[in-house]
Formats: C-alpha cells, structure tokens, sequence
C-alpha cells in the first residue's frame, strides 16, 4: 500500500456484517484499528456484545464502548416505544426509495453524531483515518449514508480539529458505499470475517439461553438473508442455530 | 424580521455569558428557542444549573439536558485528571494566538459533538436554525470557533438530514462570531440579560451555602473579568458576593 506501517485508524463498529467487513478492509489496508462502538439506547443491545467479539476475532487492538443518550430526541423505532416494522414487501428494493420513504428505524443524525465521536478520539489518538460502513446502494433511504455527506463531514472534520489546522489531513473511507450485499458479503469471506459472531436483527429474541435470535423479519433480517443468497453461501448466524 | 412567526431554534446553552447573550440574540430576532445543555463529565457542573436560570430567565420554551460520555477520550483539563491553568499571564492577548497554542481545556472535537446533538434536536423539532455562541475574537486557540468551521458544519449539516434532502435548509446562527466580550456584553446587557445568573469558571469553590463562587484566576475567569471591565459595567456575578 505504500502506507507507513504506524498509521491508526478508527473503525466504527456495531457488530453487524456491515461493519465487520470494514474492520476486515482496515486492517487489509494495513491500520492498527482501534474499534469504537456506542451504546444509544438501542433495542438491539446483543449488537454491543457482537461488536465486542467481532473486534477480538479481527484483530482490533482496542475495542471502546461510548454510551450517548439519543433517547431525550425519540424519533426512531430503535430507541423509542414504536413497534420494528416487520415482512415490508419493499424492503429489498433498494433502489426505488425516494427521498420521502426514509423509514422509522432511522435516527435523527445518528452517522453525524458517531462520526463526531469518531472525530474526537482521532484526535486523541493521532490516527489518520476514520472507517466507516455506510452504503449507498443498499442505503434504505437514509440521507446520511451517501457520498456527497461523507465528502461534506471530512471537510468540516479537517477545519474542525488541531490536526487540520495543521494541515495533516484526516480521511474518511467508506469501503462499502458502492457495493452490494452479496458484494460486501463475498468481500469478506476472502478476507476471513466469520460472518457467524455479527448480528444484524433489529428486534431479535432471546432464548432461555439467553442467546439473540434474529426474527428473520424485520428490514434488516430481509436484506441480510437476500445479500447471503445473492452471495451463493448460508449465513452462519442462522445456519449454526 | 419578516420571519414567520412559527420558527423554531435550538440554542447550545452552557451557562456562560457567551450562551446566555446567544439565547437572548436569537429569542430577540424572534425565534420559538430550545435550549440544549450537556452534561459530559465537565469539572463545572455549576454550568449546569446556570443553564436552567437562564434558559427560564431569557423564555426559552424547553430547557433539555443530554448526558455525553468524553470521559473515554480523555485530552482535557475540563474532563480528565488534569489541572485547570491559572492566572495565565498571556490568555488575555487573544490576538497572539496561534495554532500550536491550543489550551488544555481544549475538549476533542468537542463543538461538533455539540453542534452533532443539536442537529438531532432540530431533525426531531423540524427547527429552522440552530444558535451557538461561538467567538472567533477571544477565541483562545480553538480551532472549531472559526467562520469556516461553521460553514462546513452547516453544509454537511444539510446533506445529512431529511430536512436538507428536502431543499429546507437548516441555518446555523454565531452572532457573536465577530464581537469581543466586551461587545458581547454590552449587546447583552441592551437586551435585558441578567449576567448575575450566569457563571463561566472552570474552577469553582463551593461555599457552605452550596453556592459556586469563581475562582477568578482561571482562563473563563480572567477573559470575562476583562470583558466587564471594557464594558464599563461591573459582573453581578462577582459584585452581588
């Protein structure tokens, strides 16, 4: 890569496949990756303890959990009382959403706030980039998913912090945006991501072992099972159980 | 103003005087404001309770206060185990400043976490503004203070939202951006703003009433004390002890 070998890196991580495939990607390019994940008041907190596995299993060499309040903001089915939508007919139709249909598990501002986070510990860290595994091809209407934002958040990054000010510029990689799931999932398989340890149910069960099942319905549940068929392989999160 | 009578803003609101003139600009020029503080592990907690006097005080119709969790990114004299400066002997020349002497109180990335929260808000309220009382002058060395810095907020600010997906662009407010303290003070005091309420040390003493009490020798202390003696005006905050 032509990279100096100390270079760090911020991954975002939220133990789904997404963002294990982007852990995998930087630590490919050559990072030493630092993991940052958040506790927001999801629903979905077996994500955390994914997360913490899938950071362990690629190699992170730290793994920091940041607890941020969004509930005093509602607005979304992930932290607020507002049932996950289940079996939508037009959820893997990635490409007909309109600027109208952003759907109500969105978070006001959640890609801004998690970047701001990541921004900080940057900072801290010296690292010289912030991974993250946001998709415009899959991206389910959220405005905050597409290139033209990332492009817009890494130049305020760059005017907002000492190490721009300096002129050591700060990148953004968003390894993912132009792929598909089953793109993203054949990715990772060649470089070792045990799609196994990510979850990615919005609204999963848990058993009397007190293990998350995914439910198999909500938007998220759709659109992982259509990318590992369109891959051509079983998903080990569902195989295994 | 021509405004619509119906128009919503959020107010970052810390308890100093900086945020209290802000709140009173923006409620002036007739906007319907919410006040946004934030509890992040601040030494100052004083600020807080300051923030709900002057929010009530200046009309603002709701007064929310989110927790944020800096801690785990540590960097600065106002969250970790570091000590707060005193009677710097060059804090007051705020023009000599360059970009290696960034202070210790210096919080990460610490505006655009700020301004990151107050977009939710503003997603959430469908606000047309957000006010942040910024300070390019007396600056003291943060790079996330300056014009430009803000701008680039802005325009990120509106490609991450379904506001700005939908052309109605969001506004992000700084009248204090070109003023000095001295200005702002005075722009406050014409506005009825009651500075005896307001509080800005980093460094209280807190007496056997439970009142905070300035400590005056630190930085916030001595650019306020300055800013009230080239305003001509005495500080209630200090006189009324």
């Amino acid at each position: 890569m032509g990279m100096e070998s100390s270079q760090h890196a911020v991954v975002l991580l939220s133990g789904g496949l997404d963002s294990a495939t982007t852990l995998a990607i930087a630590r490919d390019a050559g990072y030493v990756c630092h993991a940052l994940c958040f506790d927001y008041g999801q629903r979905h907190k077996h994500e955390l303890d994914a997360a913490k596995r899938v950071a362990a299993a690629l190699g992170a060499v730290e793994h920091r959990v940041t607890t941020i309040d969004l509930r005093a903001f509602g607005g979304s089915a992930l932290t607020a009382d507002i049932d996950v939508p289940k079996d939508r007919s037009d959820v893997t139709d990635s490409h007909d959403h309109d600027d109208a249909d952003i759907p109500i598990t969105y978070v006001p501002a959640r890609n801004t706030i998690f970047l701001s986070f990541a921004l900080a510990l940057a900072e801290v860290l010296e690292a010289d980039a912030i991974f993250i595994g946001v998709n415009a091809v899959d991206y389910s209407g959220y405005p905050d998913c597409r290139p033209a934002y990332i492009e817009a958040f890494q130049n305020m990054a760059n005017l907002a912090t000492r190490r721009g000010v300096h002129g050591n510029a700060l990148t953004i990689h968003t390894p993912l945006i132009d792929l598909t799931k089953a793109q993203i999932i054949g990715r990772g398989i060649d470089l070792g991501v045990d799609y196994g340890l990510t979850r990615s149910c919005y609204d999963p069960a848990v058993d009397d072992r007190g293990v998350a099942r995914p439910c198999g319905h909500c938007d998220s549940c759709l659109l992982r099972a259509q990318g590992f068929r369109q891959a051509g392989v079983a998903d080990p999160a569902v195989s295994a159980e």
